[in-house]
This record gives C-alpha cells, sequence and structure tokens, in this order.
C-alpha cells in the first residue's frame, strides 16, 4: 500500500523537479544566487505558470519581486527527490549492458550508487573486471533485506526478467529501472522506468527515412 | 522539409512497432509462424483494436480468421523501421558514458552500428581501448557526409551538446539519441529522442520514499 504523506503528483511533474533541479545547479555554478520563475522556466524549458504550480506541491512560492534563491531551492529539490544522501542501488544481470552501466562511474556524481552487481553466474569470465562487488543471484535477498535497498537496474535477458523482478519485489525493491525490452508486470506500489536504447534508436530510424 | 511520403503515424505508434518487432521475433524463436491479432496485442501489453490500427497504416490487415504470418509481418515491421540492413550510428563524446556505450555491443544485435567515436580529444587516454574508430570534432563533417550517416548518439557534456547538436544538423545528421541532461533546440525535421539515466534514476527515487 502506497502511503499517503505527500499529496498525489503528476509523475511528468517529477520528472521536471530534476530538470529545475539540474537548472539550479547550472545557474549556481555560474554564480547566479536568486532566479526569477520566469528566467527558471525558460532554463527549463517549461511555461512559468507549470513551474509555480510544479513548485506549490512541495509549498514553495518564490518571494514576489525577487524570486528563488537559487540554493535553497535546489536543496528543497534534492530533498524531495531524495538525492541528498548517496542512495544505494544494485544491478542485476551482469552481461552485455550490465557491464558497460558498471563502467559508468556517472551514476554517483548524479546521487546513485551501485552497491552490488548480481548475475546467474557471477564466475563467468568477463572482458574486465569491475569494482563493484559481483553476486550470485542466491544472495540477492540477504543483501538487499540487510543494506535497505530500494532501487534496481535491470540488464537481464528479456525472457528472465520477469521472474527477476518478481523476486526483486517480494524482497523489498520498490523501484525499479528497466533496460530489457519486455513490458514488465508489477504491483501497484512498485514503480518501473523503462529504458529501451534500441527501440529509440528504430524510432529515430523510422523518422530519418522519411 | 518533412517528405509527406506516409501519412503521418503518431510518435507512440512507431513506439509500438517496434515493440510488436520484438515480440513477433520472441514468437517466431519459439517455432510460431502465425498469430492472431489477439495473442500479439496481448503479448505487447497494447489492446487488440490498438495493433490493428497501427498496423493499416502500413496497409497489414491480416487474414481473418487465420491472423498474421509473423515471419512475414516481423518482415514488414523491421522495413518500416529501417533495421532491415545495418544502419550506420556515429557516437559524439567519449566521456564516461560515451565509452560504456561504446563498449555495449548490443547496438549491433538490434540493427545499429556505430561506425565511428567523436570527441573534442580523441588522443586523451582512455582507460580502455576500443574497437571503433575515434576521430576529431574536425573530421566529423567529412566523415558524415562520406558514409551518409543519419543518426547519432550525443554523449557530451551538457554545456557543449547544443553547440554539437548545431554541427550535427548541419552536416545532414536528423536523428539524434540524446543522453545529455538538457533539452535541445532543434529545427521541425529533425528528431530527438532523449535518454536521461540519472533522472530516470531521482524518478524512481522519488517514489521509493513514499
Amino acid at each position: 500500500m502506497k502511503k499517503n504523506s505527500r499529496p498525489e503528483i503528476p509523475r511528468k511533474a517529477i520528472y521536471r523537479l530534476s530538470i529545475y533541479l539540474r537548472c539550479l545547479q547550472r545557474l549556481k555554478a555560474n554564480g547566479i544566487r536568486t532566479v526569477s520563475s520566469e528566467a527558471l522556466a525558460a532554463a527549463a524549458a517549461v511555461k512559468s505558470p507549470q513551474l509555480r504550480k510544479d513548485l506549490t506541491y512541495f509549498g514553495q512560492f518564490g518571494t514576489r519581486g525577487l524570486g528563488y534563491d537559487a540554493e535553497q531551492l535546489a536543496k528543497l529539490l534534492s530533498d524531495v527527490l531524495g538525492t541528498t544522501r548517496l542512495q544505494p542501488v544494485i544491478l542485476v544481470g551482469v552481461g552485455n549492458l550490465g557491464s558497460a552501466l558498471l563502467s559508468y562511474r556517472g551514476f554517483q556524481q548524479e546521487g546513485f550508487e551501485i552497491i552490488a552487481a548480481f548475475d546467474q553466474f557471477p564466475e563467468k569470465k568477463r572482458s574486465r573486471k569491475f569494482a563493484t562487488p559481483m553476486l550470485g543471484m542466491d544472495k540477492v535477498e540477504e543483501f538487499v533485506r540487510k543494506h535497505a535497498v530500494k532501487m534496481a537496474v535491470l540488464t537481464v535477458p528479456p525472457e528472465a526478467a520477469q521472474e527477476v523482478v518478481n523476486t526483486l519485489i517480494e524482497i523489498g525493491i520498490t523501484g525499479i529501472l528497466n533496460f530489457s525490452t519486455i513490458t514488465l508486470q508489477v504491483p501497484e506500489d512498485v514503480m518501473v522506468n523503462n529504458v529501451n536504447l534500441a527501440i529509440e534508436l528504430e524510432n529515430l530510424s523510422y523518422f530519418v527515412q522519411q
């Protein structure tokens, strides 16, 4: 069951918060301390009433005539998004794409740390060494419970994806970044975000032929 | 200017074609030769009228009572999506994420080949060797024109992204898979698909806290 600790915020608004946060970080890096809703909206490529509406969900109204304090607003958004502290994430499926993502160090800069990777065959020889510990699927339950992990990056083959997801949900994972090419069936209180690089490329491929 | 060689197909329908194609490939791998629109729709997690509507854009109606020939329909979809032959793609920005994607061999299985990578500093020492040729940005124009490349994977830092995109568009790129965290400004006849791993994770992060 979903706790109703906050009003129901549209999913797209949450995506926009991430965009606002990045715009604020760029502004701060450029020495800008306060920003009007118009300027922040323009930087994020949204209309300013949209921005103001999104921020009122979190009790943030700015100061009329002065705009938002960039530092303060960035801190608020980071709190809301849960990225103030490094968040532990597991990766499941160390094949081709899983390996590529394990060697990508960018997640950590963004507040996410892949603290362990799981695979059906953790002992299999791989072309690279990873700093992240790699464990067998039989260890995932103990690990997830011990480290209170809530998020998983899923890079298993499509035929294994649903079964793996069922296991992950059973042991307490509630957020899944799904790179596998199938549509996952999950209960209402589990969130799946799909990233399908091949499908994005195919989609572009269609359009570049036009 | 966009050529009007085909009726305007909703962008979401094109995404669904990719899903149908994958479902058909799985069915074929399981030895299934014909499939009803109901069964294919169920596999793709869409309603069957939706599936039938999507396919009529391409003059594909199936045979009443017999369903679709899986092989034939897969071929048609692959033609429509332009993945019957290997499509050349360039990657621009060989930093952390660009390197990870270059070492991911999964694109090729899906019909896309990264035939060259471009970076501002192609000579910079990197932790890995790549099979893909790496060139400086001063070579991109000649290369793209010579190989008639239409698609680019963009993995440059956000502050460089718009300028790089302007260059790519000028030299004939019309499809961009954008991994940078900014919203790109492009003309109408250029298609940008955004993949933002950090924002997807932040979005999940918000929900797992609820």
